[in-house]
């Protein structure tokens, strides 16, 4: 080896070391042209799908190369965005469930935006996967413990990057959270919360034709999520959506990243509020009335990391009650929660023992992203949130380079549900939380949002 | 048997049973004497103590007969009490830590208040019974499952009545919304929760003069609690105040009458506060900053009911945080948190999706007896609880009934400790909750603060 060649290695080592990417998505080749555009395919373009895709075509770096779904409504809708864009109009394929396998055929598609049912997700990202495309996948990446084990083995085969597309990591007051985290000001984290405390008794029951409300069915004579959302509650006891919560605290005590979960329990509550909610607007004997529904009220979970923390997810998706994720952040110096806006820092705070208004404090760490790109989010889904995330997935697939919430984050966040169930269906017995990164925790290094770029 | 007994017998049977006493304390005869007053002995008039002995000087229908203590200074400050009180020097008994023996052979004495370290509450509780006194034991009554055995066997045994001075039962808010409960505003309960966060570093040490802060000494060089009370975190880990979370929120759901906790599991974050604090203020050459702490900074407890309820306790003292007791009471119909002073109800509340400020509920639902005798109460501790708890206890002193919490309250509510603590110790394992009533939870009745009376 000449000594120039040797060098180059070690230069490039380095920088790689210095970025901590101790394991590299090897099915891309690295790329420094941030100019390119980023060539998408969206596999499932309902409501969440439709969503994304406005986000996308809003963007001059973003070319939207195909779209496909399986209903007519949906593409119907989706091709109003697309004309109203100005865009040129993409490849549009609607040939039942497997016709995204046509979509992955086109080898001018960098990457795919997946916002299909949960249950096609795994299969969904392990066919792009194979097929070279980036990944980015709605919550959640898997329904099963086996499932997230085959996401993982099928980016590591391939070295293609996923990233599940976990919005409320990149929430103004999370974004400000972790940055102070990051700067000490809690001190040593011992204890997080989070959650999905969300009335979603709209979201799961419809007429038939409108997204939200009106009427008391699901499954085949429902629209949009309701139509394979609520078998989820019939079906399964379980935190069933443990992303929203999780991600961003997660992030904020380097999970996969020096720190890992080892251990969960879950206990749930008694199921009453669904069957209320359709004896209420239905009767009770509309033929739902006579759903038994297994997913508890309220679910909580407790989880242990390798580091000592404690965390704590709940999800409560059944009840009427004003919409709450439930973050709290505690550290050796001081706690952030949201459910009350209060920040308390030891010797910072104005007065001891009581919260600051914790506005005072997201507004002077508000989060270098933020700063750089607050006005072009606003407008975007939840609080802008959404804009950050297409963003920061976008520029992986333009740079060729990974992105910043990975495959490990993915399975992570996502198994949390099956290992609920689990728990629950033991009686409440503490499991085991599998390493997906098989030892790799402990040297990789938490890279996520460490500047203004993405 | 005349029918004249037979009539007399099903009368009282009934009204006993409309009373819904499915158990009887046997040890006292019944009395409708309002009018007499209770005679009291104090045993241990430490700080929390001589808090009690003041309520009861200031009331005209208690008499102090008695008071011991095994410290000069806190006989001198209860003495002084006494004296500017007006009323009669009582008893006055130093004489070691058995010395409340003496106290218990005075047959003119009804009832004791007992306010002593927690080790000392179990075998002081079943001495006094056996004496044929009333017991009012501060927070909580044995620290091992068997010592709470042993205080339901003295009970049951001896028929004294036994109360846990659970002052929180009473605080204003906490009664508003039990009022709300049994009023069916909140539906269906489904889920509580409750807790003990309150940074009590500057309680746990001192120095040896003051009792709260000042210096990081415990055990013989501290003064007050920090003499006694920071051993257990040196050597428990586990929810260690478990009471003053569970019993509000116990009693909205019915426990030991018509419910019961069936299991509990819990998980303990790592342990930095306390060694933290030892270190910012004594240095880190402090002999103490050589203390290993058992205690994790934050114990999160989840129970289960017979009825189909969760729970979750949240015990958090070694940190720098606002205090809290994380109320939150859930149900079909809405929820209330009081983090945030928030209550929200379906169909009643303001808008849809939105908290209501707490407090015009808590208003408009003011328990009957804050009403009549919030004015009495007002200027008594912790914001007037202390002084319906101790009303409570005189009242059924005076009338010879039944406690409003009694035995089987006092030992469930503090059984959680040790059985947080195997949970804990087994690594997270969920474990059994004993049913101290042996089936008697299946027919009692809720009559705990009914009405206006006490």
């Amino acid at each position: 080896m000449s000594s120039t060649t040797s060098r180059r290695g070690f230069v490039k080592s380095a920088a790689l070391a210095g970025l901590g990417l101790s394991i590299l998505p090897s099915g891309i080749v690295f790329s420094k042209n941030k100019d390119r555009k980023a060539r998408l395919g969206f596999i499932g373009v309902g409501l969440r799908g439709q969503h994304h895709l406005q986000l996308a075509l809003q963007r001059d770096d973003v070319e939207v190369l195909a779209i496909c779904d399986v209903q007519q409504r949906m593409i119907d809708m989706s091709k109003d965005l697309i004309k109203k864009s100005g865009k040129r109009m993409p490849l549009v394929i609607m040939e039942g469930p497997y016709g995204y396998r046509r979509l992955l055929e086109n080898k001018d598609i960098d990457a795919v935006i997946i916002s299909t049912p949960w249950k096609w997700h795994a299969e969904m990202c392990i066919d792009s996967m194979n097929a070279k495309k980036y990944v980015g996948c709605e919550v959640m990446v898997g329904t099963t413990v086996e499932e997230c084990w085959q996401v993982v083995h099928a980016a590591e085969r391939t070295g293609m990057p996923l990233m599940m597309l976990e919005n409320v990591c990149y929430r103004r007051d999370v974004m400000a959270v972790l940055n102070m985290v990051r700067q000490n000001l809690f001190g040593e984290i011992v204890h997080v919360q989070g959650g999905y405390q969300h009335d979603l008794r709209e979201v799961k029951f419809n007429d038939g034709k409108q997204p939200y409300g009106g009427g008391v069915e699901f499954g085949e004579g429902a629209f949009s999520e309701a139509q394979w959302r609520t078998q989820h509650s019939v079906h399964r006891d379980g935190d069933l959506y443990p992303t929203h919560g999780i991600g961003p605290v997660a992030m904020m005590i380097d999970i996969n990243r020096g720190n890992r979960f080892t251990e969960l329990v879950s206990y749930s509550s008694k199921a009453r509020g669904l069957h209320d909610f359709i004896v209420k607007r239905g009767g009770e004997n509309h033929p739902n009335a006579k759903v038994k529904f297994k997913l508890g009220d309220v679910v909580t979970t407790m989880l242990k990391c390798a580091n000592g923390e404690t965390a704590l997810l709940q999800h409560d998706t059944n009840l009427p009650r004003p919409y709450s994720l439930g973050f709290r952040v505690q550290g050796t110096e001081g706690l952030w929660m949201d459910i009350n806006n209060g920040i308390y820092l030891e010797g910072k705070s104005k007065k001891p023992h009581e919260w600051d208004n914790a506005q005072e404090w997201l507004d002077k760490y508000d989060h270098p992203l933020w700063k750089k790109y607050g006005n072009d989010a606003s407008g975007a889904g939840h609080g802008g949130m959404d804009w950050f995330v297409m963003h920061a997935f976008v520029e992986a697939v333009k740079r060729k380079i990974p992105t910043p919430q990975d495959v490990y984050d993915a399975v992570t966040w996502s198994v949390i549900t099956p290992l609920s169930e689990s728990s629950i269906h033991l009686g409440g017995e503490t499991v085991e939380f599998p390493d997906f990164t098989q030892g790799k925790w402990m040297h990789r290094k938490n890279e996520f949002a460490l500047n203004d770029d993405y």
